[in-house]
């Protein structure tokens, strides 16, 4: 199989810094590039944080500075699952890396409007940058071979009863997403909770002994004690993650075709991915592959396998 | 322990029927009155239905006609679930029973405001005779013990991906209801999901061997047979059950107090009921007791000791 | 021309109180009931407001309560303009009339399925009781002659930019009525806001010198003040009188055809009455005259003519 | 007093079309560009379309190429109104102009960064381009000196009874801008409706007999057609237009100061613009100057002023 070509969108934060680690170094995906965005935190927060990973882990990958503030709502932010920095936990060096000159929306617009239909996008954050990209050139949206997204519940929200942080923090963005046309794998809450990274995977990947295996210490000890003080979770979920693992490995994974869409009323659902299970809807098709539960076993060696690939 | 009083709200209905069958001869229960609503079905079928019900089971409660439309919206019936009649299956004799000539509303309007407060509503249809009743009365708001009823789902709804049917077939009328400060048990799909009546369960009940295990027999067999055509269930489930048989005995069932609301926006989310099951809301006390799990073995032998009751 | 039969369904308030002046007495008009409802304050000032202007005046007309709440929203009164007794200014005889036993909404009900569809509904508050009745009892809607009512606004709402008390008190009542098929006149602010009562007005109808023309000044000086002080106007509209007029000499009035429907959406334009002016909407047929002008001193010559019919 | 400088961003169409006309050389005001948006026709068209009005007037001034879709809804446009190529009416010479090579949002954003504010945005057409400007650098916010825009009514839409046309295509853009904090000058179709251009107006510009006046003629008589046709109206306005007269001569226009806020639920009343006409908001303090009236007279002989500057 070649390469899965691939941009990752992401607002680092936790679980992104791992999905990082993955697509950067993997052997079956070709990170094009990292675009930011806010979510998590401010973009004056994620946007560093992108770059302090790739200087950690020495990625040749170029990072964008995408949209600051979401689509149309008042902006949210994640500070008490991520920190103040939006990934407290490691400590970094001072920073020497930069961004790239052009923006993240035209990154995504120009690469793939110079592809060949053969480019993933693996949103993993607000879904800001894509809808902007696709707002302002449509010839890109049939140029996208589908899209891998972190983001929404067909069950619980953990933001409000009804959303998921992702979605919550630009419901419009993500409704122009769901609605574009692209096929789209949603790798929600009641698949990504099933990640829960437990004290004695933390320590299968220290053990590994290599700087991508001390990041991974360092910023997954921090999120196992927030998420276990916000949602009393025995170990806290690499949500992000689940979306690279998908590229590489489906087969870890099983996902159910549905209808899926996003609540934009501004009521109690405001935020809601509204997925049809139950393909109660008779007449809307499925948009959307949902992901249902994966292999504990063979997800985590999976990322020990990234995690091997470092110096 | 007292008997509870309890006025029954219904739209038999399959599972409406057999709870019904509960709260008619349980020694735990004192059955005030049958409300009658349009839901599963439109009132003119559901009111004779109710009335077949009482007729073959030889029940001398008094049965009353409620709102044959929903508050606001446009009316949709179950008709794929409970069949053109609404109570497809059985063979009633002729109809002699005859509804009382006061309606629904100014029963339960009458019957709260002369009570001690000692009165519990058990809405297991859509929730508008309760509430056109506190809508013309407010002064019985304050008089309600509790409302314990059947409907909604803080996961996934039964009739859009959203909604259960009850809450569906009309949303103002739960909002009204969810609203009124009125302590609340729901009962919710998550939770009456948990109630599939097996073919083994079917036979149990029909070797008891009397009018009711007959009754009991030949209302789901036709449940059984549709809920697998329509949601592949191993069963159907006899939601309306559940909260006769929690107010008889509430240790069968595990609950957890939540804030709960409906949404009433008319978008794709209208009819939900948004259950804050992870605590996000800081600010919003809990309003509502909503069903988690049941003991299913206890929780069927508690409906065989009701059937047993019957000569 | 036979006198027309209809049922005056009010929140009395003050303009409410003129246009009983002429339902019960101009010769054009045979008024079969007054029912009450929540509006320009609760029901418990309303109910004896009708009660006073019925003693006041000498009426027969039986009065009926009814409906204390709106149907979904909670409660909203126009204490700002109505003063805190709902009909500030007159001072009032002690109470010896009482309402009729039955409720409005049982009145309405009975009246209309008695009658071969001659009778015209004429609400001039908020639209509950008549939803209530037309949810109640579907069969009465096809007997309805007409509805002539008193709300709304093509422009400028005066509750919120985009909506008119008596629809903003309760705008799901209001969806219930508009798009229940019965003809419909709707007298908006456009139209009801040309009939300032100026103090000529005021002292025209005192100068009658019956009990009529003394309550008439007793009411519309208060009115003409609180109007005054709370929108700018010179001299405080008569709203309700508008659809009694209607009723006596249609040709006082020009009237539009247009397709018009109540936002119940609880955002921002929550109550509004979107009428289609332009024709815009080309798929929606008219199911609403709206007016749009009248002939003021045509206006209050019929209302000269109606207080003259008292002793 | 020294020049405006302004950035107009417009979607010609017709009105537009004399916007630029005025804008482009009338001496109080400094055209810094020409950004164009999707709108009264699809960006393919609008974009030329303002090329070719720049060619025909031989003006010096850039242009750029905006958003060529809606922040969030399904497009609309206005071919009704405008025709076919968005500006039906003229016939042009060969296209030898081109659009700029960077694209109108990002004009906008370095423009005002580095501005001092002293920029006025003048836009009159749907609000994307100077939505996504903000969203994307919200350090832009601050220096825009004022937003004087056509677009809203107070009254009635003519897009649906609710929403007019350029708040209609892109409700989220508006919201956006009209919640910003910058201060705004809101000339809608209650004001612009007062600007039709009658056949007397067509030949008094025609008759100067220029380049400019030609134009005019060639346009409006188009637009005199097709408004009288789709609203009766006896002569067509040019809403555009008065968004540039009123920065050269504001004391034209009576203004009224207001809250005013968009519809977003989606529902009926989706795109319309709540305005605080009467300040029944007692607690929303006014973010937006409203037009009420302008005098007809001195409107068009700033017009014929304007046409008059080209050779």
């Amino acid at each position: 199989m070649d390469r899965q070509k691939i941009i990752l969108d992401c607002d680092p934060g936790h679980d992104d810094a791992i999905a990082i680690m993955l697509a950067a170094k993997h052997p079956a995906i070709d990170l094009l590039g990292i675009t930011v965005v806010a979510g998590n935190q401010t973009l004056d927060k994620t946007l560093p944080n992108a770059l302090h990973i790739c200087q950690t882990l020495e990625l040749d990958v170029p990072v964008y500075a995408g949209m600051p503030l979401p689509l149309v709502r008042q902006q949210v932010v994640a500070a008490n699952i991520h920190g103040e920095s939006g990934l407290d936990g490691p400590v970094f060096e001072p920073l020497t890396r930069c961004e790239e000159k052009i923006g993240a929306v035209q990154f995504i617009i120009d690469t793939l409007m110079a592809s060949d239909g053969d480019i993933t996008l693996v949103p993993v954050g607000p879904l800001t940058n894509i809808a902007v990209a696709m707002r302002a050139q449509p010839a890109i949206v049939p140029k996208i071979k589908q899209i891998v997204l972190m983001g929404g519940a067909y069950g619980l929200g953990n933001t409000t009863p009804a959303a998921e942080f992702n979605i919550y923090a630009d419901p419009e963005a993500a409704h122009v997403v769901f609605s574009s046309g692209v096929p789209l794998v949603m790798m929600g809450l009641d698949l990504t909770n099933q990640t829960a990274c437990t004290m004695a995977v933390i320590e299968r990947m220290e053990a590994i002994g290599n700087r991508a295996g001390k990041l991974f210490g360092d910023i997954m000890r921090f999120t196992h004690k927030t998420q276990h003080d916000a949602y009393g979770l025995d170990g806290g979920p690499v949500h992000d993650v689940t979306c690279v693992a998908y590229l590489i490995d489906p087969t870890i994974f099983t996902v159910q075709d549905m209808y899926a869409e996003v609540d934009i009323t501004g009521g109690p659902s405001y935020g809601r991915t509204l997925c049809d299970y139950y393909h109660v809807y008779g007449d809307k098709a499925p948009n959307c592959k949902v992901g249902i539960t994966l292999d504990q076993e063979r997800f985590w060696d999976l990322v020990a396998e990234s995690v091997e690939q470092y110096s």
